[in-house]
């Protein structure tokens, strides 16, 4: 299983993905799923993956031979704007579906996956997608900035409760880790290390990239601390009458 | 949608369910999904629904008719422990599935319904169960407390936190209704009003049972506090570097 979780903010972007993949419960593996495109100070792209990991590690491929080959209309490092990125990286998903889905389905395996693609290009305004199997995509708006992918269900409510456009992005950062360690309580198969990049406004480039595992004291700290918080907040509510 | 959740204490149990059931997001109608079986002082049954209403009634159909039949083998009313009356209630799920799956499956309609079912009966403890719609069933520990059905994400992680079998009756009822509240927050499908059943230890009846709905000063309470006291908490912890 996955959860990511993408944020379009006022004053830029929050992406975080946990990098557990599992076949079973004893075939659990650590596969990155946050892919950055990157030409500072020009574009850069962040793609987070959720899913059958044979079908995102394919569309993952098609994209690098595409930037590989310098193709001027498939590639990432060259499309003029985040919406032919979005087109692009759809396009990738179908062609993995022409080819895999009919052999998955032989074996009673639907063909999954789902994918946020956010970022910025040239003079163009950050954008963010969340890009469906079918290859098909919607993009965030300030009323709801952000989308999330694979396992998003425990960590929806307090995105839901304190996440705004307005939010700055160390506090949407704090958000996405709260979200993220209800998750993990949650869900076993979503783990660490968790991969959390921040992308601020108008620099076209990472702003920081930083890799939180089991030792992270920030990780340890929000743990304890928002479920000690959590239970407090709760002995301090009045009962019902019953 | 629903939501249900019931809870196994070392006071008692707790049960909740939403009334909300929807075919569509255009045909919204209220239905219980709390049953009351209950003879006052020698047994009381709760059965909470969730999944294809067509199938829940049935199953409640089936129930009642073999109540009215006084029937030593079938009735609720008559076995001789919670076991028992769960595979009762097993079979009559076993029972429409016999008679509709089939149809349902031309119609590519799945055959779906959890149900979860508690109570005392005699000189036995307290028991919960959880039942699947193959007509098998879980029965709730110590260590695991409570059974959810329906949507039970959104609603997990705060139980997760707070619910321990040596939780007073009254806080676990706060608790279930807090899980309730972030369930209906996220998932519009489930909604009010609220039905809440107590019962307590060796009293084999119905310690409480009301009727929340958006009128409630209770639950208005709970759904305002509740969300301002995770954004305190949400501020109080302090921002990540990013």
């Amino acid at each position: 299983m996955t959860y990511c979780v993408g944020m379009l903010l006022d004053e830029g972007m929050v992406f975080l993905a946990d990098s557990r993949t599992n076949a079973g419960v004893d075939q659990i593996n650590t596969f990155r799923k946050m892919n950055v495109f990157e030409k500072p100070g020009e574009r850069v792209l962040v793609l987070m993956t959720s899913g059958n990991l044979a079908i995102t590690q394919s569309v993952l491929s098609i994209l690098n031979e595409a930037i590989e080959a310098g193709d001027e209309q498939s590639s990432l490092m060259n499309v003029a704007n985040l919406f032919e990125a979005a087109r692009i990286v759809g396009g990738a998903l179908r062609e993995v579906h022409r080819r895999d889905a009919e052999a998955l389905k032989h074996f009673g395996i639907e063909f999954g996956a789902a994918l946020v693609l956010g970022g910025q290009i040239g003079d163009e305004k950050p954008r963010l997608f969340s890009i469906y199997a079918a290859g098909n995509f919607i993009e965030a708006t300030p009323e709801t900035p952000y989308f999330q992918i694979g396992e998003s269900k425990y960590g929806k409510p307090i995105i839901d409760r304190v996440l705004r456009a307005s939010t700055p992005l160390a506090e949407a950062a704090k958000c996405a880790l709260i979200s993220m360690d209800s998750t993990i309580r949650s869900n076993l198969s979503v783990g660490p290390p968790l991969d959390l990049v921040i992308v601020r406004n108008n620099e076209r480039c990472i702003g920081s990239q930083q890799t939180l595992d089991y030792e992270s004291e920030y990780l340890h700290m929000i743990h304890v601390k928002w479920g000690e918080a959590l239970r407090q907040a709760f002995r301090d509510l009045p009962n019902p009458l019953v």
